[in-house]
Order: structure tokens, then sequence, then C-alpha cells
């Protein structure tokens, strides 16, 4: 690209160094934003350096937050007796949209993934052992996505969990509401065969 | 979504007011941008601000510029007396990338189109004719897309030209190197046909 402005090239380079942004769309970002009042592009450029700077992690689950202990932590309604094991704050998002959870979170911040070069002493699962050994606690579910890393890492925590008197539990897998059996992998419909439940389960109530 | 932090929001509700970012993308790049280094996310921020504050348009042909004068227009080289005109800056860099072409240009800003409220007035037209009024100009030629709004553009400003001594030129229209005739539309294959140009344009030198 010939730009004829450094201060427009340095703007593009910025932008195209973020995940999933190219050249031609950190371009057109750019020419979007020269198009936009100053003062709002401040608010851009400062909602962001503020968000980095100041955000925490809650000292209890690692999840963000803006103060020490996050707003699902410090809310006295929800039961601290249950912790949901995710990978990410994604995660966090993704169950607390189900409306479904009134329990507590830990974010591991990734899966044990040895080719990635994760091992556990990476992760969040020392901080998770301490709030298990907590007497309190009567349940931890393992929400973490279905493949090999997600599975280890389940492998992995549970025999560090496997002296506390704590129930320890996994989200179940199977055929996806609205899924077809005909399409669905062999490992999932063997899993779901084997993982049967009483019908019961699936009469809406 | 829900946020478990002001601060995530607020960032997330800033990117996805650029165009083309919906929240999801939005999220993932406010996460990415958590990973980096708080010194290189200030940078980022600092970038894009001091950009906005202190990108200029060139006085001559409203390019952006770091000055007064845009590089282009500044260069002696240049021939000035040739004046390309576009509609944006990112035709500009279009063809510049060609490397084919070495007069100055003259960005329009937009091209009149009723339906979008953007009549004359809002265009850089005014300064065009001034320039071309200058006895130095001896070609303008006139880059614009090949649509009605283009072609309305080019039909306003060539009347306004027509007391002028200035050669006026459109780029040529036609089938793109490496189409097919066949899937070319009508009007593309019959103004090919009409404008037709002696062989020796096209035996390579």
């Amino acid at each position: 690209m010939n730009f004829s402005s450094t201060l427009l090239e340095n703007a593009v380079a910025e932008f195209s160094r973020l995940p999933g942004i190219g050249k031609k769309t950190a371009l057109r970002l750019v020419l979007h934003l020269l198009k936009t009042e100053p003062a709002q592009v401040d608010m851009f450029a400062e909602t962001i350096s503020k968000m980095r700077r100041e955000i925490q992690f809650c000292q209890q689950c690692h999840n963000v937050s803006d103060h020490a202990l996050c707003n699902i932590c410090a809310t006295p309604a929800r039961r601290q007796d249950l912790i949901c094991v995710v990978e990410s704050i994604r995660d966090v998002m993704a169950i607390e949209a189900t409306q479904q959870y009134n329990g507590t979170y830990h974010v591991l911040g990734g899966v044990i993934s040895p080719l990635d070069g994760i091992g556990p002493d990476q992760l969040n699962i020392e901080t998770l052992i301490q709030r298990a050994s907590n007497n309190n606690v009567s349940e931890i579910i393992f929400a973490l996505n279905p493949n090999i890393q997600g599975d280890t890492s389940i492998y992995f925590i549970q025999k560090k969990l496997a002296h506390l008197p704590v129930k320890v539990t996994a989200i179940s897998r199977g055929i996806a509401f609205g899924g077809e059996l005909e399409y669905a992998d062999e490992m999932t419909l063997a899993r779901s065969l084997q993982n049967r439940l009483p019908v019961e389960n699936f009469v809406r109530q």
C-alpha cells in the first residue's frame, strides 16, 4: 500500500495487528475514524487504554472484574458452594447468558495442551484446589470444551481433587438441540447412548 | 451479553461502533488486547488518537497528508499539469499502486448522489475548477467508479470545465483483464465495442 501520510500508515499498522484484521480492513476502519469527530476518536482510544490499565482479575475466580472481587463472586445470592470450572471469560459469559446457573465460577485461563506448551502450572489450578479444600464447597462442575485438551484437564484436576469430600461433575455431552443423529460424529453418538437419561428429564415442566 | 466488568463492556461497545465489527468480533478484539502488554495497548490508543488530531488534508488535492501539501503534490518530479480526479483517498492508493501515473490528484470526497443527499456543494468541486483555471493545467482525467453517480459527477463537472482550454478525459471502461466476454454485462460489452482501440495498444512493448 502507498500511503501519502505516515500518521495514516501507523494507524493502519496498529489496527492490522489485531487478530483477523488484515491491511484492507484496517484501512477501512481508519478511514471511518477519519470521518468521526476527534473527540469521539479520543474517547475510543481512552476507553481501550483505561480498560487495559484498570481491569482486574477476580482474586477468587480469575474472571475479569472492575474490583478485587468480581460481580458474581461478590453477589450474596449466588451459591458459593458451587464452582463451575471454565476455560475462559467467554465461557462465563456463555453460561451466564443461559440464566440457569446461580453458583460461582473458576476461570482456568486455558486448558492443558502440551503441544502448545501449556502445562498445569500456567493455569489457575492451584487456586481451584485451595477453594475446593474449603469446607463450604459441595460441588465442582467442569464446563470445558469437549476435546482432548479439555478431557486431559478434567482428568488431571479431578485427580488432584480426589482426596477432598467434594462432588465432581461435568456438563453432559450429546446431540445438540436441533441437531440430527445422521450427521453426529460417532464419538458423540456413542457417548450419548452410553449416558442415556430417564425420559422424565425431557418432559417440559 | 453479560459482562462482569464495566470497563470490558465499554471497550466492547467502542469497538462495535466500527463498521463491520459486531459484538462478538468486538469481544474477541478486546480479549486479545487484554492479553497484550499495557504499554502496547497505550501505543495503539495513542497512535489512533494522534492520527485523528494531527492528520491534515492537502490544501491542493484534499488527499490525506502529514503536512499542508501532500507528498504527491509536493514532489517536483510529478507533473502538476495533469490532474486525476478520484472519489476517495482509497482510489489514490489504488492508482499509486499501479506505478503508471506521475501526475497529481484531486480527491472529490465522494460523488454526486441526490438519493444519499450528496450534492455538488458537499464535494471538492470548486477547488478543482480553480486548479483547472490555472494556465499550467493541460489535462484532467476522471477516474471515478463506473456507475450512475460517477457518470453524473463527470457530466456535472465537465460542464463547469467546458469554458476552459483544458483537455478532459476519463479512464477507459471495458472487459477487465482476465475477465470473460461471456459473463460481462451488456452495458460493459457494448461500450467496449464502441470504444474499440487500435491493436497496437495491446502489443506489449
